[in-house]
C-alpha cells in the first residue's frame, strides 16, 4: 500500500511565509471599483482623496443668532447692546449657514427679546459656536490610505464630501471541496448509519471564510478516487477563485491524495507543519492560486485555516491578518506538550475572583465540542515541555471579554440536569453560560481547592458514614469553608440492551466471559460507587473485560451500551431512558452542587441557586426520568443522607 | 417661533432601560427556523439537541492497524507476538470503523510487515489510538443552549449531529430615514453647491447596524415639514421593521420635529441624555416599535446608536450586547470636562516604549474625520471635571490591538507631504499607519518632551540665528537627545484669491479696512512666521481683522480664501496650489521631522526614514508645489538653515 511521506515538518509562520513568496498577488487579487454605500469591510486600493470640504461653509454650531462678533464688544451686565434683526443678527439654527459677514454665534438660551430687538449682555467671542469651513475635510486632502478597510464611519466620510465610487481590492475567493469514501452530504439532510459521518468540515470552514471577510463556495464531496478529485479539483481552479481547499485526505493514509493532487496542478510547498492539532497542512500554488490541503479532524481543519490559509488569504486581499484579543489565564491543570510542536489547546475560561481561570478542554483533533464550548484557545510553545498547572498564560479570546464575566465555570461531575440549568440560566434578562469541564466529582473538588472554579458538581457516597460529599470535603479540602447545595437524588444503575439480552442481574456477571463492560473514568462518583459495589461483592476488577475502558460522561456510557460496543455500564437512569436503554436499579444518590461560601454573593451562583429552586426546573428534571426533587436547591448539612 | 423644551437629560444607562421596560420583545421579534448552513451570527431560539451522536462507531485516530489490545498483551522487544491478517489485526486509516471486537489501534510507523502477518513488539493498551463513540457528541445532548449567537464552529457541531435546520430569532430590522431642508441626498450622487451639506448619515448608520448583526434599510430623505416626516414615519413603522430612527431633528431648534413625529404616534421616553456627544437623543415607543431621534451631528449620531439604539435592539434580538476590547492609554494632553456629562472623546493612539499613548482629536460633533482618524474612544465619567496630562484611562478600541503597534503617531505641524508619506507607508509589506495629530509645531515638542509621541514635525524658524527648529529644541527640550531629519523646504506666503482682487502686497496691507485675515492657531510655526513678519513690518496685531480667527491646517486657511470667508491667510504654496489660489511668497522654510535619538531603531520610524529617502517620494512631493527636496532624508545640524 502505497503512503505519502511528510516533508519535514515547518513552524506555521515558515509555512505562511513560503506560501506568500510564491503567489504573485498583484497579479491574482485584482481591483474593482464599487459604490461607497456598498463598501464597508473591502479594503481600499489607492488613497482616496475628497473632492469636497466638509463643511463648505461657516455653520452656527448651536441654535441661536448670528451676529457680528465686533458689534457686541461693548455689551456688559446691565449695559447691554441692542442689535437689530437682518442689520446686526439673524436667527439660525444648528448646521445654518451664517449670513456673510457674521462670524459668532450666540446661543438661544442667551438670548433676551424685546419685540423685535435683543439685547445682548455679554460680548460674543468671535468665532464662537461656528462649524469652520474646513475644519473637518477640505477638498484635496487625503480621506482615507490605500489598503484600509473600510469601516461604517468611513462610509459617512466618503459621502459627505462627493466620493460615491472607491476603488478596492477584491474579495478574496475560496472554494472548498469535501473529499472522502466515508462522508454523507449535508446538503441532502441525510440519517447517518452505523459506520457512517455527516461531513461537515466544509461549511464550517465556508462560515468560518466569510466571518474572516473572505467569500467561499462550498463545493460537492468528491469521494477518494485521484481521478475524480483531480477533475473536481481542477474544475475549481479554473473557476475565478483565488484558492481552492481540499478538505481530508492530508495525512499519510493510504486513501489522502491531496498532496498528489495539489502536485499535478502546479507545486506542494508545504506538507506538514509543527503544530498540533493541524499537522497534516498543506500548502501549494497551483497555476498562480493558493492551493489547501486541510486535514480531515475538524480541529484540525480549523488551525489549518486560522494559521494557514487566513493569513495568507488577509495579505493576497492587501487587508490586515484579523487577530483576536488576548487576556491573561491561569491554568487550573497542567497541560502537558510536546516538544517541537506549537499546541493549540482551547479552554473554558471564567472569571474567579479577580483573575480569569482556564480549564483546557479535550486535546482530541475531532472533538467539535472543544470548539463550541471553547471561551479561549492558548499556544504551547514549541519549546516547552507542557505548562504547569496554576500558571499564567496568554490566551486569545473565541468570545467577547464581557462574556467572560457572564460565564460561570463548573467542574466536575457531568449531569443531564446540567443542560437544563444551562438553558434556564441562559432565559434570564442577565444571562449566564454555564461551560461545563467534566472531569468527575474528585476532579471538581480538587478545582475547587486551587481555586479554579466556583462551583463543583458532585455525587461521592461515602459507605461508612453512609453519607454523600461531606465526609470528602472534611478529608479533601479541610479548611475550606463550603456549602452543598442539592441540585437532585438520582438513580444510578447498570445500563444495558433492551431487553437485557446478557441477562446481567448484579455485579457477579461482570465476572462472566463474553460481558464487555464500559466503565466511567478515575475520580468519577459513579466510578467509586461502582468499585465500592464490585469490592462489596468480592468481583476482582481484573475479571471484568472492559474494567479499563473509560468514558467520561453518563451519555458516553450509554451510547456505548446502545450501539453493542459494550454489554453494561454504570449510569444514571435518565441516560438509559434518553436512548431507550434498560435499567437495572443499583443505588439512589445525593448530586450537589458544591460551592465556596464566600462566593454565595456572586450573582452569577445567585443566579443558578434562583434556578434551581424555580418549579420549572424541578418539573423538566423529574420529567428526565430516574431524578427525584424533594431536596432540589435545598443547602445540605453533614450525616443528612439522602434526606430521609 | 416655537422651540421644544428638553426633558429632563438621563444617564445613557437609564435611558436604555426606559426602552427595554417599554418594549415587549417576545411579541416584537419573532422566531423563524432556518437551515443551519445559513445560521452564522443567528441567535439560538430554543436549546439545540444532537439528534445524532459523533462518532458514532470506534474509530481509528490514527492509521495502522486494528487489533484487540488483549492479544498483545504478551509481546515485547525481541518476543514479538505474530497477528494474522483478518483474524488478529485489520489495516486502517484514520477515521475508519474498528473492526467488532477491536479494541486497539497501532500505528502505522510501529508496525512491521513480514510477509502478510506483522510481529508487535510492545502490548497495545486497550483504546489506544481509538476515537470512542459518543466521545465528542451523544445523541439527545444539549449541542446549544438558547440565546447563543451561532459561530461557524457550531455550524460544523451541528451538522455534525444531524441537526440541519434551527429555530432562531428574526434579525432586528431597522429603517433609517434621514431628515432636514439643506441636505442632499447621496443616491443622487449630487455634487454640492455653497452652503449645501451631502447627507451621509443615514448610510453610516445602515452600515454601522449591519456590522452590529441588525439589518437596516436607509429611507429617502424627508424635508423638514411635519407632514411629510408623519407620513414617511408612520409608513416606516407600518413595514416589518423593529425600529424606526430619524436622523437629525432631535434637538431644540424650530425645525426639530422628530420629537414631535414619534409623539404622534406613540409615547416619547427619552429626550436627552447626559453624554457629550449625543445629547439631544430621543427614545420612544411606537405601535410597540422602538422609534429613535438620532442628532443631526455626525459623531453624536454616532453616539446615539452605539450607547442607546445598539443594546436595546441587542436586548430585542436576545443577542449580548456588543462590547469592545478596551487598554490602558496614557493622555499625552488633558482633557476637560463638564460635571454632570459623561463625555465620548476619541484618541489618536500609538505605542510608545511599553505605553499606549492617547491624543484627544477634536471634541466637535460635526467631525466626521475624528470618526475616521481614531483608534480609540474614551469616556470621561460625568463625575469628572477633566483628566490631566499623563493619566492613565481606559480606552474602548476601534481598531485591532495589532493594530496600534503598527501605527505611528505623528505629532505637530500639519503638511500635505504627511498624507503622501502616510500612502506610501501603507504600501508596504508590512505597513505602518501614520496617525497625525495636527497640533502646531510647538504642541508636537511638548509632546516629545512628555514622550507622547515618537516623531514631530516642525518649522520654527528663529530670526536671531536665521536657523530652523535646533535653537527651540535647545530652548524647549534641554536635555533630550533628537535628531531632526529633512522632510522637505517649502514656500511658505500669503494665500489670496485668484487675481488678488483686494490687492494685497504685504503684511501692511492686512490691516487695511475691508481685508479680512484668516491666521494659524498659536503654537503653529506659520503663526511664529507670520508673527514675525507683522512685527517686523511694524504693524499691531490689533489691526489686523481676523487676527483671532484661527485654523489648525494650511488647507483650512486655503479653503477659507477660496470660499471668501477671509480675503487672505499665511500658508504654504501646495495648500494654495490646490485650491486654484493666487500665492504671495513671503519666505522659505524648513519643515524636519524631530525624532528621539533612542527611537531611531523602532522599525515604524525606520520605515518612515526608507520612504523619505526614496526618488519616488521626491518626486511626489516636487509635484505639489512649492516644495524643494534637495534635503529631504538628510540629518540635519544646528545652524544648517536652509542648507544654502
Amino acid at each position: 500500500m502505497k503512503r505519502n511521506i511528510y516533508l519535514k515538518m515547518i513552524p506555521l509562520e515558515e509555512a505562511v511565509a513560503r506560501a506568500k513568496n510564491a503567489l504573485d498577488r498583484q497579479s491574482l487579487v485584482g481591483v474593482e471599483t464599487i459604490a461607497v454605500e456598498r463598501a464597508t469591510g473591502r479594503v481600499t486600493a489607492e488613497p482616496v482623496i475628497a473632492r469636497y470640504s466638509s463643511p463648505t461653509f461657516h455653520g452656527a454650531a448651536m441654535d441661536g443668532i448670528a451676529v457680528r462678533a465686533a458689534s457686541t464688544f461693548a455689551a456688559r451686565e446691565g449695559a447691554p447692546v441692542r442689535l437689530a434683526p437682518g442689520r446686526d443678527f439673524a436667527f439660525v439654527n444648528t448646521g445654518n449657514r451664517l449670513p456673510d459677514g457674521m462670524d459668532a454665534v450666540i446661543m438661544i438660551e442667551n438670548v433676551v427679546m424685546d419685540g423685535d430687538t435683543t439685547a445682548i449682555e455679554a460680548p460674543a467671542a468671535p468665532w464662537s459656536h461656528v462649524r469652520r469651513i474646513g475644519e473637518d475635510i477640505v477638498a484635496t486632502e487625503m480621506i482615507l490610505p490605500r489598503h484600509r478597510r473600510i469601516t461604517p464611519y468611513d462610509v459617512g466620510a466618503l459621502l459627505s464630501c462627493g466620493v460615491y465610487d472607491i476603488a478596492v481590492y477584491e474579495t478574496v475567493r475560496i472554494a472548498i471541496i469535501p473529499t472522502g469514501d466515508e462522508i454523507m452530504d449535508f446538503t441532502l439532510r441525510p440519517e447517518p448509519g452505523p459506520g457512517q459521518v455527516v461531513e461537515s468540515n466544509s461549511m464550517m470552514l465556508c462560515a468560518l471564510a466569510e466571518s474572516l471577510g473572505f467569500s467561499a463556495r462550498r463545493l460537492p464531496p468528491v469521494p477518494d478516487d485521484p481521478e475524480a478529485l483531480a477533475a473536481a479539483f481542477e474544475s475549481a481552479l479554473s473557476s475565478d477563485v483565488h484558492a481552492v481547499v481540499l478538505v481530508a485526505g492530508s495525512s499519510a493514509g493510504s486513501k489522502d491524495f491531496s498532496r498528489s493532487t495539489i502536485a499535478r496542478f502546479g507545486e506542494v510547498l508545504v506538507h506538514g507543519v509543527s503544530a498540533m492539532p493541524g499537522k497534516p497542512s498543506i500548502l501549494g500554488v497551483c497555476r498562480g492560486k493558493l492551493a489547501v490541503g486541510a486535514p480531515g479532524y475538524p480541529v484540525s481543519a480549523v488551525v489549518c485555516f486560522e494559521e494557514l490559509l487566513s493569513p495568507v488569504c488577509a495579505w493576497l486581499g492587501r487587508a490586515a491578518p484579523t487577530c483576536r484579543q488576548t487576556i491573561p489565564v491561569r491554568l487550573a491543570r497542567a497541560m502537558p506538550s510536546r516538544l517541537g510542536l506549537v499546541e493549540f489547546v482551547r479552554l473554558a475560561v471564567g472569571r474567579v475572583g479577580e483573575t480569569y481561570v482556564g480549564l483546557p478542554l479535550g486535546r482530541g483533533a475531532g472533538m467539535m465540542t472543544t470548539l463550541t464550548k471553547a471561551q479561549a484557545v492558548t499556544r504551547i510553545p514549541a519549546d516547552a515541555e507542557g505548562v504547569e498547572a496554576g500558571k499564567m498564560v496568554r490566551a486569545e479570546l473565541l468570545v467577547e471579554s464581557d462574556d467572560l464575566d457572564r460565564t460561570l465555570v463548573a467542574v466536575g461531575s457531568h449531569d443531564n440536569t446540567l443542560d437544563i440549568l444551562a438553558d434556564m440560566l441562559m432565559r434570564q434578562d442577565e444571562p449566564v453560560r454555564l461551560a461545563s469541564s467534566h472531569v468527575g466529582s474528585m476532579g471538581g473538588l480538587t478545582a475547587l481547592k486551587s481555586g479554579a472554579a466556583l462551583l463543583a458538581g458532585s455525587h461521592l457516597f461515602d459507605p461508612e458514614t453512609g453519607d454523600f460529599n461531606f465526609p470528602f470535603l472534611a478529608k479533601h479540602l479541610p479548611g475550606m469553608d463550603l456549602v452543598a447545595v442539592n441540585l437532585a437524588l438520582r438513580h444510578q444503575g447498570f445500563i444495558v440492551a433492551p431487553g437485557n439480552p446478557k441477562g446481567i442481574r448484579g455485579v457477579a456477571e461482570l465476572a462472566r466471559p463474553g460481558v464487555r463492560f464500559v466503565n466511567r473514568q478515575k475520580g468519577a462518583g459513579t466510578r467509586i460507587l461502582f468499585d465500592h459495589h464490585l469490592r462489596a461483592a468480592g468481583v476482582d476488577p481484573g475479571q471484568v473485560a472492559g474494567y479499563g475502558h473509560e468514558e467520561f460522561t453518563h451519555m458516553a456510557v450509554a451510547v456505548n451500551v446502545q450501539t453493542g460496543a459494550a454489554d453494561c455500564g454504570m449510569g444514571v437512569y435518565s441516560a438509559a431512558k434518553a436512548l431507550s436503554l434498560d435499567f437495572l436499579p443499583v443505588a439512589r444518590e445525593r448530586y450537589d452542587l458544591i460551592i465556596p461560601r464566600a462566593y454565595l454573593d456572586d450573582p452569577k451562583i445567585q443566579a443558578v441557586l434562583a434556578v434551581i429552586g424555580t418549579d420549572e426546573f424541578k418539573a423538566r428534571v423529574a420529567a428526565l426520568g430516574g431524578y427525584e426533587t424533594q431536596l432540589t436547591g435545598r443547602f445540605m448539612a453533614p450525616g443528612m443522607g439522602l434526606g430521609e
